[in-house]
């Protein structure tokens, strides 16, 4: 491929108009987007109305002017790009805090089945957080085994199989309905982690009728930094589960201040504390860009971005970890090397964005609305310079951040 | 008193300069703040900073410029508020959570007892919270008794005591230091909800010997509408406490991307996902009003901000039901009547924006870092008007809202 096969795809390419909807700093081609999406253009304004007339103006009667309601509201704008109906979805928190409660309310609605299984490398905090809740139910055991040996670790004693639908690092691609009936076959409910998968790839939990699914915001839907998270409960399921962290928000009358809980109807449930509202409004704004996209569109031009870095990384002999089918993956790319921090760093400094996943892993994420069959094109250019210039070997590059 | 003497009292006021750091609407006296506090003005440029320069420019990059470390950066500027050292304080998730947290990890460290008691009409978050972490420890029960009987309650199955320092409705003040004492005697841990105290009364929870403890930022610190909450464990307790909702923040080292849950030392532990960054920086922001500011002058100008009002109160023959005396309170007044709801919405129709409590109260809250002497003066004669008038009698004034 050329730079100009690049831009001729660029001149067809019916989301190329959705790039002039975000914010995004000269001269940095950003391929981590899968880790923090990028600001979309009408965050600034909608979190400053949030702030100065919302907060500022209207002070406490703006819980009466949608403040209240903002949970429910962004989850049904959730609910299309995860295949849900808007009464499913629910949004607060964080992806961590969600996960503790479904697992604790699907162990307690299994009865007689004692284990979570799930995956062994799946993304951390995904295990930390069944660890913790299985010690919150008596003879409740967490389970990981390799993928490869998922299918026979669920037998007569799984009561939820939790699987991340995209993996973090290698954007492996569960197929949904197969697990999902796998799952229910065994008598065990099913748990999606969604993170690396909405705004990615398309999703539809109703057809693979899953029972629960939680995910991230703030990557491919741009939400902002530690953006709430989203939580999904099948209509089957509402009114049988029970949130272990009964606070105020999810009881079913808040303001009359009974001592006793009684859980809400529908979705309200899971709520817990007072939400985050600046944090919630910028999320609310950068949803709004989801309205009218087409997810086949977005699939096909994600699967085309990565068939650009693929082919670069194949030209400089890189080990690819990510799955060549794009039905059986997400929207990003990851290589296996050695010096795969060195490389990242070299990467950035020369205004390419990508991520290092230990212990070596460079991690490219693609966004098919913000970035073009060009950028993606340069940015191969800018890895085979850097591999070809060995500027990775430069001892600056191997120094580590924090967050790596 | 006459408006010149609330007058004179505002020309000697110490505190009078710190209006000029709010934003507050024309035509309104705030008496909610107490519920949500008014915006600080250094607030919408922190935030647009956070959204366009950090997030829109700088991207990920942000969460080694600053991000990563805020939740125990903006823990150690509250700490000197709550009498803490500013490693036994972080800042995330909401209230509600964090009791939750706190509440099965006193369980769990108190071993062979199993009872928390609290106080039948505490906050209902936390009341509902305890119901749900009893729940997730086998053996463990809440027993909430009335405020006189709570004494006597504590016996020697009791793990924990858990009050809310200042009543949300009464604003009765529990004695820190006594009640402490008297947990530790009969050999239960204590847990104090600073919700209504934070930023209104002195505390000094190191002085009193606490174990545990929470509280809100967006009342009386001016945090913002669901800003992130605090929670404090003393120094003596970290190593052996466990957060159950055991998330990748909390993790030693979260980037290494280990399948285990390993606890990270100190407070770091207690956080549970990403922290919701844009709201965290408005709380920054609004902290930094607090920085030199003496605790003894906001005590002494809301006990004089308390006997404006009670003396209104007693002219109109209004049921006060917060105690005279400033040593058992927190900074508003409650005012009991069988029409407080109708009141409430007739004193909002005339500027003077304070709240109802279900099922008769009307609450005023009084903010000495905004409010003038004169403010709460002139909000006392609007208070007679309306009483006089008797406008609560318009079917209008009677007609709810969601959110009461």
């Amino acid at each position: 491929m050329t730079r100009d096969d690049a831009r001729a795809l660029d001149a067809a390419d019916p989301l190329a108009r959705y790039r002039d909807l975000f914010d995004l700093p000269d001269g940095v081609i950003y391929l981590d987007g899968n880790s923090l999406g990028a600001l979309p253009k009408a965050v600034p304004a909608a979190i400053a109305d949030a702030t100065t007339r919302q907060w500022g103006d209207r002070l406490i009667r703006s819980w009466n002017e949608g403040w209240i309601d903002a949970p429910q509201r962004l989850g049904a704008q959730v609910a299309p790009l995860i295949g849900a109906a808007p009464d499913e979805v629910i949004v607060g928190d964080s992806t961590s805090t969600h996960l503790f409660k479904l697992i604790v309310a699907a162990l307690r609605n299994n009865p007689g089945r004692n284990t979570v299984v799930s995956e062994r490398g799946n993304f951390p905090t995904d295990l930390h957080i069944a660890e913790g809740a299985v010690a919150c139910v008596p003879g409740a055991r967490l389970r990981t085994v390799d993928r490869d040996d998922l299918a026979d670790a669920i037998d007569a004693d799984t009561a939820l199989l939790m699987l991340t639908h995209v993996h973090y690092k290698t954007a492996d691609r569960f197929d949904m309905p197969a697990w999902t009936a796998r799952a229910h076959a065994a008598g065990a409910l099913m748990l999606w982690d969604l993170s690396h998968s909405v705004g990615a790839v398309p999703l539809d939990l109703t057809a693979a009728n899953a029972d629960m699914a939680v995910g991230c915001t703030y990557k491919y839907l741009n939400g902002g930094p530690g953006a709430p998270a989203f939580l999904f409960v099948a209509d089957r399921h509402q009114a049988a589960f029970a949130n272990p962290i009964s606070g105020w928000m999810g009881h079913a009358a808040p303001f009359e201040f009974a001592d006793a809980y009684r859980p809400a109807d529908g979705m309200t449930r899971w709520l817990v504390g007072t939400p985050p509202i600046l944090s919630t409004a910028a999320l609310e704004a950068a949803l709004g860009v989801w309205v009218d996209i087409d997810q086949a569109q977005v699939a096909t031009k994600s699967a085309a971005l990565f068939d650009i870095l693929a082919a670069a990384g194949d030209a400089l002999g890189l080990a690819c970890v990510s799955p060549r089918d794009p039905a059986h993956r997400g929207s990003h790319i990851s290589f296996r090397h050695p010096h795969a921090y060195a490389i990242t760093q070299a990467l950035i400094a020369r205004g390419v964005i990508g991520d290092f996943r230990d212990p070596d892993i460079l991690r490219l994420g693609l966004t098919p609305l913000y970035l073009s069959h060009d950028d993606v094109w340069r940015a191969g250019a800018i890895l085979a310079d850097v591999m070809r210039d060995e500027a990775w070997r430069d001892p600056a590059y191997a120094e580590r951040s924090v967050v790596t």
